[in-house]
């Protein structure tokens, strides 16, 4: 049985809010928690189902959060998931460390405001490697558990810092590269080694004070009839043609 | 108002049952009512708000449907759409017509599931112009409402041929492609000007009846730690990589 009180904190961290008054989320799925188990992230309870813990034994035992033994339907009740569950965490949010560019390349998300979205950029950036992504103040939160969800686990490689975009841009001396319909066709540009890929909002695009700052306008080439593309598709699209570059 | 009967084959479309049963199938949405008004599918029913009706006001009275002016209330009963709804149409399903692979890129969905995925892969595929893609049986039907509407209009441009795919591929002479983990680097191949590039499902990957068809096998370099891309971008990153290889 899992305490109404702690029922309560589990559901109240799908609001933005309440993480943010705990500085708590949600991690859930037993692929994620397994993932989560192996991170550096402070887990503060473990909601797991006997099959779970009895995988992972190790993990756990060595693991100071609070554990909980449920059935699937407590873990329905816990998180968001409607079947296929194994696992739901609570963990801290990591105190905001230093952001710092390097010799590399970072995203620079303008006002991603789709959870799904967000998740999934996170998934494309983990996987070319980029490990650092710049988010305006009003790109949806990295914790929402739809984004956590859509990251299958990214987002415990990939760190996130919401700021002023235009502000911060403004402040970088380095290669800013954003996608634009006038843009130099993305197949023909020699990448620079490191640089800022700024992607737009999901149907604005790059807003005008941000656009300022792009040193480097790049089109995806269109052979079709097909509008556009979207964030998260444009976003490995270019990340592809970037490693690409940078590694033949 | 719109009849009972009306209201009540909207909605029956919904379900594949009644999409084969009517060869009728519903778009959703101002933007692909438009380009639907502007394409050769057979409308037979047009649910449009006044605004809508004056705005395409040459195109509707042009085009032989019948006309029913709704709100927004009577829009939202009729379709899938909760809000942003201008109109709603029921299409004819177009005959099935000769699927012929000439000197081109085609897909082929080896049982993708996720409505979703498909209409991001048809309109990836638009975007590229690929215009032709073979579904397994297995996979999801194109005429599904979230499928159609997830195209954003791409179904008009992309035609979907479902077969037994592995027989299909089976009778064919040309290069076919896959995935897999095991595959060439997919930045170092030159791609032939034609071929069949394969998707497999969103959990197994490619399936081992049409794996044996494969006759090179592809992989999506990886640089950090995401264990997957998810099928659209997987389609997306691969179909970049054949279009910049044959315009270079």
């Amino acid at each position: 049985m899992i305490s109404k009180n702690l029922l309560k904190l589990a559901n109240s961290l799908q609001l933005k809010k309440y993480r943010t008054q705990e500085q708590s989320f949600l991690i859930e799925g037993g692929k994620s928690v397994q993932e989560l188990l192996n991170s550096h992230f402070k887990i503060t309870h473990l909601f797991v189902t006997d099959v779970f813990a009895q995988q992972f034994e190790k993990q756990i035992s060595e693991n100071p959060a609070e554990l909980h033994l449920c059935n699937e339907k407590d873990l329905e009740k816990i998180g968001t998931f409607k079947t296929n569950n194994a696992a739901v965490a609570i963990a801290k949010i990591p105190a905001n460390e230093k952001f710092e560019i390097k010799n590399e390349w970072v995203l620079a998300l303008d006002d991603i405001r789709d959870p799904g979205n967000l998740g999934t950029i996170i998934r494309i950036a983990d996987w070319y490697g980029i490990t650092k992504i710049l988010c305006s103040s009003n790109t949806v939160d990295v914790y929402n558990p739809k984004v956590i969800n859509s990251s299958m686990g990214s987002f415990l490689r990939v760190k996130l810092f919401y700021t002023d975009l235009a502000v911060y841009l403004n402040q970088l001396n380095i290669p800013i590269l954003g996608a634009f319909l006038d843009g130099e066709n993305a197949h023909k540009i020699n990448y620079p080694n490191a640089g800022v890929l700024v992607i737009g909002n999901e149907s604005e695009g790059i807003s005008r004070e941000v656009a300022k700052f792009i040193s480097q306008k790049v089109n995806i080439p269109r052979f079709g009839g097909a509008e556009s593309l979207n964030a998260g598709i444009a976003t490995a699209v270019l990340l592809d043609n970037i490693v690409k570059s940078n590694t033949q």
